[in-house]
């Protein structure tokens, strides 16, 4: 079956059947920092959470619901993770969403911020009252939900079928540090208006975050809060083959967004880790690289160090030679057996590699057939900066 | 049995057998780069080296030896760590060490710097020939195996058994970054006339390795040359109680002024986890706490956010509950059944204890026997400067 996808401006306000707006309460200064996200026909959802030990209240409170639930209504929120909270917690999230006045249909919540802290159950009922929810506005819903983000991340898709038939996909995220190969300290909200049905809706969500906010780190810590969510009103026809493309690409992307938007973070770097013993091998080496600070200091330094590169390797546990070891910068063999010391031509052509916002660190072991990618991001003072001082 | 032990000045100068010195063989500028450990007597030897499967050039060297060999030299240099350089490594360790003009007897090496360059056997050469085999600086050669050192790291102990006889014990270390719960970059040489036998070394020194730098973490990183060594002349009798004990001592200290000294850190913070399902579980979640760069962050910013302990618990992948949980900061009981949110007075309690020099977190997770304390420190801007720069 062939289809076409063409991405679309103006992000969730393509898909049918859902209406969205963000508002300031005053948990941040005269930025939007609660939003929702309403349909006018009852959603099945799919969402893969956090494995953090300590999950929030919105998830707890999500999975009181059970399996295979419908919902017309989330409520989301920033500066507050509302984490850390016991029953309370969930408790606060009832009375906040029984302000809502709509025929509301197992309402849920989302909420990412500061750890340990209940809400604020007036200032959130006060916003509440001035919602008008036949509004569609994706801009100020993104921005309701963003923290450390340094810009907004937003995408929408439209899939025509080969008949001529169309379904939409769209989606917004937060996220900019704390990200890890667990996914972590983030929030996607995928709405399509494609009727997809459950049991592909949960396999194509887990598969898709698989292949993107698990491949990425920005410092290795893991959050109570990761959320990430799929939507569908089911007003449109559904092709498997089509949502699978379309719904990889969309999160692929905001998953590079969010790499680029690390806390200070000047550029994104493809950890490749090819000919492994195996997958495992191969994964658990790519994650060591995109998560050492050794490693990110010198991508941030802009220093062709590949003895960083190589000790990581070296340290993390992995079968590994360093006869057979290859180490490629882009396309530019750094080490291997016919180059062991850099010369100030190489060095040179390393830096100038190393100078791009992107590319690509390949390590073949030569060893087997395991391969991996990773992403990561430079380690930099405002990194540093950024997290020293959040919370205040 | 009784004994009294008093720490001396003047380091490895105690030690009876030994004689030592750094020179500048140019690797530095106007600084000592090279020395050398010399006994007058053969000694008996052991080793503990880093777990990193690129093992450098000295490592692979030494094992070359087999077991329980004896040795009267060891040279040792900084600025060239001497791996990922094949076997040709190795065999410029033998040309560099055949140019010693003194009755050898398996001379070893040892060595730390950048990865990836061939060390420059001219220049080892040429200030080998400058060295007096007959002095004692051990000042000269603890700064030789200094790089991104702010301090020198030497301590000495003299040993007094009931009898009235007495042995020495001294050690010199280096070490200041990339130092992990696996003991990384980092060296330290173990001296002493005490006659102990070849099997209580082995047993004494791992033991107080496990004590001491394997719960220590800077980074997070493990590097290549990672060595800690002792070595006895043998000239003087031996307790087994009072040795562990002194040895012990050591290697502690050492470990400590390593994590003092960690690239940019300002403070060190014992991360002491309780009543764990068990003490594997305890060693995980503690040393998630001292690597977590959102903890160390925090730390740098002395900021009260617990959130960041709690989260980092929850993602560290052991049994918790956060019904039972409590953290305290030093006695100060920031987070448990009966204190949630953190009120203003306990958080500037919490600020004050934090403004200090070294403090401890401790967790109590209410679920069983486990225990273990590991030691972190702070991440500060001059972490990032110095390892983006490293290397130049």
């Amino acid at each position: 079956m062939s289809f076409t996808i063409i991405p679309k401006k103006n992000g969730l306000e393509n898909v049918e059947g859902f209406f969205f707006d963000g508002k300031c309460a005053g948990f941040k200064k005269d930025e939007p920092d609660v939003g929702f996200i309403y349909s006018d026909t009852s959603c099945r959802v799919s969402a893969v959470f956090t494995t953090n030990r300590f999950a929030a209240a919105p998830i707890k409170h999500f999975k009181n619901y059970g399996e295979n639930f419908e919902t017309n209504f989330i409520l989301l929120n920033s500066k507050n993770a509302n984490a850390m909270t016991g029953q309370k917690g969930v408790e606060d999230i009832g009375d906040i969403l029984s302000s809502v006045d709509l025929p509301l249909k197992n309402p849920i919540m989302s909420s990412t911020g500061v750890i340990g802290y209940r809400l604020d159950k007036e200032k959130f009922q006060k916003v509440i009252k001035e919602f008008d929810f036949s509004t569609k506005n994706s801009d100020a819903l993104a921005r309701a939900i963003m923290t450390t983000d340094s810009f907004k991340k937003e995408i929408a898709l439209e899939v025509t079928l080969s008949d001529g038939k169309k379904f939409n996909i769209a989606a917004i995220a937060k996220g900019a540090g704390m990200i890890n190969p667990a996914m972590a300290t983030m929030l996607c909200f995928v709405l399509t208006d494609s009727d997809i049905p459950k049991e592909d809706m949960d396999k194509l969500l887990q598969g898709g975050v698989e292949e993107s906010f698990n491949k990425i780190s920005v410092d290795g810590d893991t959050s109570t809060n990761d959320t990430v969510m799929l939507l569908t009103s089911a007003k449109n026809p559904y092709s498997k083959e089509a949502f699978k493309e379309a719904i990889n690409f969309i999160l692929f992307e905001l998953s590079q967004m969010i790499l680029r938007d690390g806390e200070g973070a000047n550029k994104v770097v493809a950890f490749e880790v090819n000919s492994a013993k195996s997958d495992e091998e191969a994964i658990k080496a790519s994650k060591a690289l995109s998560n050492s600070l050794l490693v990110k200091t010198a991508l941030f330094g802009e220093d062709p160090n590949w003895g960083r590169i190589a000790s990581t390797i070296g340290a993390s546990g992995i079968e590994c030679d360093e006869e057979s070891l290859e180490i490629y910068y882009d396309d530019l063999l750094i080490y291997g057996k016919d180059r062991r010391e850099l010369d100030s031509q190489t060095e040179e052509k390393a830096y100038q590699i190393m100078k791009q916002d992107s590319f690509k660190i390949t390590c073949n072991l030569n060893l087997g057939q395991g391969s991996y990618t990773s992403y990561g991001c430079d380690l930099s003072y405002e990194y540093v900066k950024i997290n020293a001082e959040y919370r205040t």
